[in-house]
């Protein structure tokens, strides 16, 4: 038996005035099939009312309803998570935050950007390099939100250098459970005044509060970039050359490390060739700064050292128009993936960098051991890897069957090398049970005493991250 | 009265026994006066014992014990703090950690370095420099421990450029009230695995665990470095100029501004000259790179811009020679400011960059209004500065009366210029009425339940931060 109210057609009413705009309130049998489930999630789970709000007090005054009616609030941005943390488990009211999708102001000062989190990531890596900037953090998946992005603390590839998404969120406006508007953070670079709201919420996936507007820090523009790529006669020999690249100082944006049959995937789903494929594994490492002599002199000892550690050949990409491909391909991986099988799931285990090549073998050796196919790729540079396992021809039975044995074998694996359950997935609702076997229980304990501090009823996104 | 038990000599015995030797464990009247103030706070409170911990183990048995008996605990780095945040008010236990002081690991590549909290500033850039890394945050008070800095989430002087130390802790190790030892994050570049509790603990000026041991991320040391020291005909011009810097797209590790005034302290203070100390004001950049030509490449047009901007000279430190001696001096600001005067009490507020200028101006026409001597500095890059108000002659209710003017006026404007009440020395036991005012009471509610959460009991640093 659920805790929650369910929505009535009194509390359609009453929202749809909260609104003041029919076509924004969405009840019942005009909810859309998206609605209910997210990119990879096998949970389809209907909301019972969705709300497509277009402002910070829209959103404070549909959660202060749904406090004082204890129904469950699920935010969701594109859709684009792969753990579930946008389902709405408990149906109740689902929050769409796609229409709060303007970018509210560059200020070149500060080097803030600021922005409602619906605006696409694609959409301020336009805006922002069009004008001389850089915002770092760059997942693949280019059509995510950046309040998704921020929910989820998500990482991408530029993370070997400038780090993850929450070394860019500078401020939040967020609303809480009870509908309380905070502002957390600002323009400010520095801040030591009172425990760090902001960073909690951030990857906290929307069971603390709901982000309804960002400020971001920039950078400026690195005027060049260089890509190298890099085969390997074997996935272990590129692997392992990771370790000596960052041992040589230098600090490549990126370093991914990919195989030929996901090469080879990418192709088919792209129609387009990838610049090599003959090579059984491959580094992709990329670097930027102000000139070419400048970026030279730091991957030149790179090669030096790929080709001392059994490198096939270096592939150097050094104008946009040939940077731009290689990192398109790169990009479409997943869903390339994901087009050549039934169904899949992931893992998103992140290990230290110097123990991949552990992880990679593993996982080289499972299929045999689970009966299924499985394909991965990853940031070797910061040691967050993505492990697909595929479906193909499986029944439900045997899928569930192979699904668990797999999950299990591969997070066990993470906990002995010291790594996480999620490099920047998430936790979500289908990582649940890993996370609580990875972290002791007084850990798992006081993160719902946290989550209870923040929201004491529990009607924000219940049944994700750490909660049962 | 107190809801805290004292330390009893029953407790003494016990505590004795937990740790086993005796000159680890001071009583009473063994008790240095040191224990019983920090570096600036006019609290002056001695606890009732203090415990010179060596292992995490010690740390989680004396907090175990503790919480059984309900006695407040307070830890204490080198005492460097400037808002009482390690002043034991409820007496209780004081837990020294000043003896675990050990770098346990440089780790080449994953590029972490894992220290014990009692190790200082100084020890670590030195340790790191030498082989080639860096560990970025660089406040001026080298001789206070990282414990202390993690806990105060400490700035410096490199955060326009690299951030602050938040940005640098991978992981902790850390006991909770109760004495649970937990370890939250790792050597991993990304981790999106459940609430980012090691961020809430960063800052948290020990009121919510014990940090016990921290795994810090380094960066391969630049090669070179050269600051510019450029004096302006006026404050006011120098700190107009950094926005422009800025917009410039260069980006200086440091932006520094100074007057006249602080610099001759510093000469007398120290018994030697800076390098110049003709004009009103000065504005003091660091650029570091690998080659001079990449660093030129970064100067130059900033030279320019402030020349344009009425720049009396610009003169170039492009050895470490020439270098060190600008900065050290800059580093005794604050001991030069402190000598020569009686008393002062200080205000650390930070501002967005663009408004740096504003707070200055209030802060230079102060002085008559409150009838004492107020000397600044601070970080131009980043917004953050430090205000210092002389006690000089007046008696001890003319300086209350004085500081309560001052504090309440700067704070007051430090918040119409959306600005935070601390950028970098915490809220402790001085500042938090001025945290109350600044933040809407949500949100120190909000702070209060946090705290709650980590420390059911609040046994942990009573009276600091969001606690009345």
């Amino acid at each position: 038996m659920s805790m929650f109210q369910r929505v009535t057609e009194n509390d359609h009413k009453a929202i749809a005035a909260i609104i003041g705009d029919e076509e924004r309130v969405l009840f019942a049998e005009t909810i859309h099939e998206e609605y209910s489930h997210d990119e990879l999630s096998s949970e389809h789970i209907y909301p019972d009312i969705v709300v497509r709000v277009q402002s910070s007090e829209e959103v404070s005054k549909v959660m202060a309803y749904a406090s004082e009616h204890h129904i469950a609030v699920t935010p969701r941005g594109a859709g684009t998570g792969l753990v579930g943390a946008s389902v709405a488990v408990e149906h109740g009211i689902m929050i769409d935050m796609t229409l709060m999708n303007h970018i509210l102001e560059l200020d070149e000062d500060n080097l803030t950007l600021t922005v409602e989190p619906g605006v696409l990531l694609m959409e301020i890596a336009a805006y922002v390099e069009e004008r001389g900037f850089l915002y770092p953090p760059d997942p693949g998946e280019k059509s995510a939100t950046i309040g998704g992005n921020i929910s989820t603390n998500a990482g991408g590839m530029r993370a070997v250098k400038y780090g993850v998404t929450r070394d860019y969120v500078r401020g939040l406006e967020v609303v809480l459970a009870d509908g309380t508007i905070l502002h957390l953070g600002g323009k400010v670079v520095k801040n030591s005044s009172g425990y760090d709201l902001k960073d909690m919420i951030v990857g906290s996936e929307g069971t603390l509060a709901i982000v309804t507007k960002a400020i971001l820090k920039l950078m400026p523009l690195p005027r060049k970039r260089v890509s190298l790529l890099i085969p390997f006669p074997t996935l272990a020999q590129a692997i392992g050359t990771v370790p000596r690249i960052i041992r040589s100082k230098a600090i490549p944006t990126a370093i991914e490390f990919m195989e030929r049959d996901v090469i080879l995937d990418s192709e088919q789903y792209l129609g387009r060739k990838f610049p090599d494929n003959q090579a059984d594994a491959y580094l992709l490492l990329q670097f930027d700064g102000n000139t070419m002599e400048e970026i030279a002199s730091y991957y030149d000892e790179t090669a030096q050292i790929c080709l001392e550690q059994g490198a096939i050949d270096i592939l150097i990409a050094d104008t946009e128009e040939r940077n731009e491909p290689v990192w398109k391909s790169r990009g479409a991986f997943l869903e390339a993936i994901k087009s050549s099988t039934s169904a899949m799931d992931e893992v998103d285990v992140v290990v230290p960098r110097n123990r991949v090549h552990e992880f990679v073998e593993f996982a080289h050796a499972l299929p045999k051991e689970i009966g299924a196919r499985i394909k991965l790729f990853g940031h070797a540079g910061d040691g967050n890897l993505h492990v697909y396992v595929l479906r193909d021809k499986l029944s439900d039975e045997e899928w569930q069957k192979v699904l668990d044995l797999a999950m299990e074998k591969m997070y066990a694996k993470a906990r002995a090398l010291d790594g996480q359950v999620s490099g920047e997935h998430g936790i979500g609702l289908a990582k649940r049970s890993y996370l609580k076997q990875s972290l002791p229980p007084e850990q798992i304990a006081l993160m719902q005493r946290v989550k209870k501090a923040f929201d004491p009823q529990g009607i924000l996104n219940p049944h994700k991250v750490c909660e049962d």
